[in-house]
């Protein structure tokens, strides 16, 4: 069986700045969607996790710095910084702009743009091992994370 | 500190159909996504956009078209219309059925099926750049994407 | 027009155990999750779908096998489980931890994590071919999905 809830419906939007020290790096931030959850004082429904900008993902995986590793080589594999195929020479369409960020926009793609995840208690409500991330793939410069939380308020 | 909203909870739903010229093709729907949000006379909350297709995504990223070529071409390398390996002769085990679009069901995975984007003040809360998308994969006949909005209503 | 729905809001939530006989596996739970709304009670509104493990995904495509076994192959050669370039001792960083699942937490990425579907008369609003599928790389032990319903209540 399930849990029903009932109450006074709300919701609570906060927009957290990053900026990340390299182009390319991944930052867990499962503690700041933890403690806007909290401050919403909203106890049970759902919180989106979205980056506002389309250059960075928010993800769902393991807190595992090889895996972190991992991750990056394999989107670096699938979408290269340096053209399509990876060849030098063979840009990107989205580079006749004057950009130079075509590789990530689709490693955003490849790796997810956001999550849902559920709130219960007044906290996340995660298995064992999900924590939320924020991959970036055009740093060095303030972005920010929508975090929006939905749901039954506290009694 | 972030901003919490309370009130009447709603939610309003349409189907919005597409019929593209080509077989493969990009679309911006965040035009409509907006109007059907202003429609709704939900103030604050989410909207659910997610192709009732399963050869087609929602997606947000840059509307440009340098970019949405790239994205062609990068899921055509990466999910290729003759098979897996490129190759014709070496098709989909999905055409056994007679159907002739297995590339279209994998890259809708590979771009996303859906995005929940965030509403306030009656309008999609968004970041600069973000722009929904509608990408096609097995067009030219009408397609629906159904559009759910939930929150707060206008007090 | 779109169709407004207001009324008394509420939560409901249930975890869904799987176990799948094989490491990698897909199997079709639309019905697990359409017998979870319509205990819910919940009219109208959205259904989150998560697994809450982060080596395996929850996604909406075709339920027909001949694609299952395209997805499959297709997330193996995208990401292969013998390392990054598909070469036995050119491992995943993630391995020195002691694992033995890096492919299984990118194919989940590539596939995709979570979906979430509305609900419109106490039950799941699909289209035609949309089926919600649960694929797990790493199985042959209990899993868990969260299923989480949220929207106005039947009146």
């Amino acid at each position: 069986m399930g849990k029903l809830t009932t109450g006074t419906f709300a919701t609570y939007v906060e927009e957290l700045t990053i900026r990340t020290s390299e182009r390319y790096q991944i930052q867990c931030i499962t503690q700041d969607v933890e403690r806007i959850v909290r401050e919403s004082g909203i106890d049970d429904g759902l919180v989106l996790v979205n980056p506002m900008h389309i250059t960075a993902s928010c993800y769902v995986n393991d807190l595992e710095y090889g895996l972190h590793q991992d991750i990056m080589q394999w989107l670096e594999k699938i979408a290269p910084c340096h053209g399509i195929d990876g060849n030098e020479g063979e840009e990107y369409h989205h580079h006749r702009t004057g950009e130079d960020n075509g590789d990530a926009h689709l490693k955003r793609q490849l790796l997810g743009q956001q999550v849902t995840m559920p709130v219960q208690h007044g906290r996340l409500h995660l298995g064992t091992w999900e924590q939320i991330h924020y991959a970036e793939f055009d740093g060095q410069r303030n972005k920010r994370i929508l975090i929006k939380v939905v749901g039954v308020m506290k009694s």
